[in-house]
């Protein structure tokens, strides 16, 4: 898996580089240039590795030379820990030299200054000059434990070898985070650390990640993102390949400056980046443990086929806990069979439950954890188990951990473990670990992993769901007014339309949609009841027809002095429920479409989804499902059901208007009246983005 | 601190036991009768201890008797581990020889079905015969860490000598929570597994916790409650003084079944708790690592005086987490001054921030951390700080860790740290855990703990906060109807009152509040308004006596053959807001009050807020807040403001009907309309409690 359409050859060197050459190597054990050094030699690396300092010497068995000329082939990556204001000449260096790619580990930048941007700048200037790739500045750079290549100064040894690749926006969340995994027991695949991003960015790195077949599921820390669309467009076809999860932070950055509507002012930085992750399917975790507890059990479990879990525990206590966590993360008790029943009480002492939670009592021997986990693998009904094991009075915990990693291995259901304790239970972290069964410290984090599983099963369920997609509206560019604009779209409003014959006013009447109402087209008659010009609940074409007739008799009969001009047709939107739609064009990502709930709740509720656009019709659909106004929809007590589908329509029409109107930067329908049968912009307004 | 007025004195030999005699010594080291002997000894008991088994002979030097009568005194608790059938036979033997306290930790009682049930109720028949207190049965015991005493067959050593108190319903769970806690380094004061609870409860213990002075927080595991009421009192007396915290499970257990009322629907089980927490000042926590994350803190620092946090960070990243994370927990990041951020910028690098999150760069040496943590809790804008500490590329973490201790002990103001790493921290951890700064492997952690310090300030603020309390109403017991019920509890209704003149008139449409409608009173006439029978508008007690006499003439003469029997004074009830206002008994904890959006909302959105009674003006006023129908009543957008005061009498006055009328089981307002002056109860429904 290449991701060919994705996958830029000229960053392939900063992983698998033909030969590496470090500039700022130095003897000196608190240089940076020593770190990066010793872990170049430490970590095994296969190719060549060189060292370039300022006077001539030895370092880790190999010469410094003083002068890249002198570096033999093959080398095609450079490490530069040079002073910043002397990185720029030697990239120029480092171009004249054939090497294309470069890791800027050096701070002092845009990061320092106005100085220091101009110094960032130069640097990129010389690099494109030469066609060289930049990673950096300010960055630690790249490990990949499996070729195996470590280009940091983090203290060794490197992370364990595992399946996680790992980017990063903070060089100092990398190096804890490494640390960190040592103590839990997981590896990675491979580590960038993005640093200034003068020039690769984090989407150009994912297709990077995706492509190693050892990294099996890609983690994200993100301050932020360089080019929105693009992410969007990678992420999403790599999350069809792996799971992609990520932790955004700075989360309460404001949104749009000086908004001219609600969709503009609900529309925060962070929604559309919870868009964005929503369409292209990248899981977005609330916290950093909850990234690795996540990312964990994605490298580890096959995927759940739906939310029925069940629990095997030793104890009812963390029984208890663990059934609240299921429930609180939307799966559910599996219900047993009564053969499983039977299976569990032929295992257990009279006093045992064998309804789930299966709690086994504290007398379990690991033979016993293992005979019970395997019903519950068998039972069809059962899609997923979480295991409790808190330190076991009579046994050693590492003996239940030894048989349950017997069992987990004969079937492919996700199991996790929730494994209570510390020094007791120590060893059988280990056991589990090394068989890549995930682990927890409680059972509410092991269930928030279960919980992950079902969302990636929910991703991939959700990809081969199909629903009639028509075809896109294609707006005319004719519209003058904003009722216009989004009736070209195909989004009815309540404008009246004139009629100057009957069979116009059939046909008119029927493009709207039943019921209409007609009025008379006349500025010499104010009040129109009057004098017969009014008919409602016209209910068909016929009617609509007829209507036109009625109606002219009528009036001029009354009034034959008055200028009659036609009849207005307009939809009739009596009843129904009121609801909001609008979109905004969001600087990173481009356009998102709201919904909600109209009025005052839009405000004060909050009751409103948000979507990047293109949307297709299931992404509408569940904008709707996600508020309460949407759930209205399908009526509620005593509130009858309004047209689900026309909303559908809108959402996904605005959409389309948005995307081929790049000058409409805000557009809202206050309300829009949703009938039992279609839906009707009663107010439209849009902001045009000022240019020039 | 002895909390004299809910401390029951038969308890304490369960903690400060003069001496104890084990039932089922054992000199097998598998059996638990050898592993609470080997505890007890190993302990470090500083009383006599006693071994009775079934064969006499020795276990750790002490002599094992056959008879509890060859016992020496002194000798007042029993630890039972002995077979169930034997066991109501031995609380005899005991009750014989003048022990008065047992505990029972064998298991095969209520939990394994109705035999053994029958076996615990015998057990309790001959301890109270005796007056003998019992814990558990099905139990693991106590622990004591600093008298020292430990009743436990846990595997040794004894959990660190620590101010946590732990009250735990589950055996399982304290054993897993002891062993976890000794690889997090905290430790605990007293601990006592409950078991079966035949005799003594969660509520028993608390005030045997409270009085312990080395206790500082005390923690409970709850799976339910014995007495909610007495529960609510005890722990409300004793969160005065010491914080308690409670991981309470069974959280999607159903509530009243066959609700009648939405009231009643939306009253789960877990709502009565969650009011019984907040009533009681019990600091309620999700998980079972957060309940110990904030129980460290709030056992290691002194309580924030403000929501303005300061992050001291060596890198970007970790330090955007963080403040992300204190704005999620509802705090915020101090706004530093000029004279600090000064201060500051003199010990830091000019590329460092100085602006809240403060950023040292990867530079920061230990002295430099210090320094610039003096810097922030001298700061008097500053309530709190979190320090980051990810593995310093160039220092030693513990040495850093060493420096934040010197400045944290100058100040009174909490300092949290986010310790993110594991073998490079490892030394780190252990430095800060000596004294007693809270440290977390992540900000997000970090951040939760001072939050739940800022709640535990907010609650002790509010114990002085006074706001007038009414002289509550006392009901008449004369009402016949739902509507009489309430408006003899000061509640207005809809209901129309009849008055016979002029005067009566004036009085009683004063009584109700203005604007008020009067209309004719007569049977004989069905369209009032066409004989000039209503009027509306009517504003003072002048008009109201005119209005009469104005009706009687005009209906008088218009129908003088019409019997007239006064006229009718009805509360005009045009505009204002609709919400709902309930009470429901819950078995566990009474009177539940409800306060939320009416109409379809109730349901649809969930918008209630439960309270438990009596209710304070201060609790009404916070339930109403809670929801979006009570900010509404203030006044939004187009939504005129509504007579909030007139809520908070509603709610008060059902919670003193609930309270004084204990056969209603539930009772609905639905809607309460919100005037501008007043509020008035259109609906009113009572359900009685069956009884006989």
């Amino acid at each position: 898996m290449w991701f060919n359409s994705t996958m830029d050859s000229t960053l392939l060197p900063f992983f698998k580089p033909r030969g590496v050459v470090l500039f700022g190597a130095s003897t000196s054990e608190e240089k940076l240039g020593y770190g990066v050094a010793r872990n170049l030699t430490m970590s095994g690396y296969p190719g060549p590795i060189h060292f370039v300092g300022q006077k001539p010497g030895e370092l880790f068995g190999r010469p410094i030379f003083t002068d890249v000329k002198d570096v033999p082939d093959p080398v095609d990556l450079a490490i530069l820990i040079v002073p910043p204001k002397a990185t720029p000449e030697t990239i120029e260096t480092c171009g004249n030299r054939g090497i294309h790619s470069a890791v800027i580990v050096s701070a002092g930048f845009r990061e320092v200054g106005e100085e220091g941007a101009r110094l960032e700048f130069e640097c990129l200037e010389r690099a494109r000059k030469f066609g060289i790739r930049l990673l950096g500045p300010n960055c630690i750079g790249t490990i990949d434990t499996h070729l195996p290549m470590d280009t940091t100064f983090l203290q060794p040894p490197m992370p364990a070898q595992g399946g996680i690749g790992f980017i990063s926006h903070s060089g100092a969340f990398c190096a804890a985070i490494v640390d960190w995994s040592r103590g839990q027991g997981f590896g990675f695949s491979r580590i960038v650390s993005l640093g200034n991003q003068a020039d690769v960015n984090e989407t150009d790195m994912l297709p990077l990640l995706a492509s190693d077949p050892h990294t099996r599921v890609i983690v994200l820390y993100m301050e932020g993102v360089s080019e929105g669309r693009r992410f969007v467009q990678v992420a999403a076809e790599i999350a069809n390949e792996k799971p992609i999860l990520a932790l955004k932070v700075g989360r309460f950055e404001a949104g749009q400056k000086a908004a001219a509507s609600h969709t503009g002012a609900l529309a925060a930085s962070d929604t559309a980046f919870e868009a964005a992750f929503v369409k292209s399917g990248v899981l977005r975790a609330e916290t950093a443990e909850q990234m690795f507890d996540w990312a964990r059990a994605l490298e580890y479990c096959p995927l759940p086929k739906g939310r029925r879990m069940a629990i095997l525990t030793n104890a009812g206590g963390p029984g208890v806990i663990a059934a609240d966590a299921i429930k609180t993360y939307d799966m559910e008790l599996a219900l047993l069979s009564e053969h499983s029943k039977q299976a569990l009480a032929s295992y257990l002492p009279a006093a045992a439950s064998v309804i789930n939670p299966v709690d086994m009592l504290a007398s379990a021997s690991p033979e016993i954890y293992g005979a019970c986990l395997k019903v519950l693998l068998e039972e069809e009904r059962v899609d997923g188990v979480m295991v409790i094991l808190p330190p076991p009075p009579m046994f050693k915990a590492e003996d239940v951990a030894q048989n349950l990693v017997g069992v987990i291995r004969q079937f492919n259901k996700p199991v996790v473990v929730a494994l209570m304790g510390s020094p007791l239970i120590e060893t059988a972290v280990k056991v589990l670990t090394l068989a890549k069964v995930p682990a927890y410290p409680f059972p509410e984090r092991a269930a928030s992993a279960l919980a992950a599983l079902n969302r990636r099963a929910d991703f991939i369920a959700q990809k081969s769901m199909t629903m009639d997609q028509k075809v896109p509206a294609i707006g005319s560019s004719d519209a003058r007014t904003a009722e216009e604009m989004v009736e070209t779209f195909g989004i009815q409003t309540a404008r009246a339309k004139l009629a100057q014959d009957a069979h116009a006013c059939g046909k008119i009447a029927s493009e709207l949609g039943f019921p209409v109402v007609l009025k008379i087209a006349s500025r010499d008659i104010s009040h129109k009841s009057d004098v017969g010009g009014v008919l409602t609940g016209i209910q068909d074409e016929g009617s609509a027809r007829n209507g036109y007739t009625i109606i002219i008799d009528r009036v001029t009969s009354a009034r034959p002095e008055a200028k009659i001009e036609g009849v207005y047709i307009q939809k009739q939107v009596d009843g129904g429920q009121e609801v909001i739609a609008g979109a905004v064009h969001d600087p990173q990502f481009g356009p998102l479409i709201m919904f909600g709930s109209g009025g005052v709740e839009v405000e004060g509720l909050k009751d409103v989804a948000f979507a990047l656009a293109p949307l297709t019709r299931i992404e509408a659909k569940k904008m709707i499902e996600q508020t309460w106004a949407g759930r209205k929809l399908k009526g509620f007590r005593n509130i009858p059901p309004a047209d689900e589908e026309s909303v559908i329509d809108v959402l996904v029409n605005l959409s389309h208007l948005m995307i081929q109107k790049p000058d409409v930067g805000e557009i809202e329908i206050n309300p829009l009246k949703v009938l039992t049968r279609g839906a009707v912009a009663l107010d439209v307004r849009i902001r045009h983005i000022q240019t020039g």
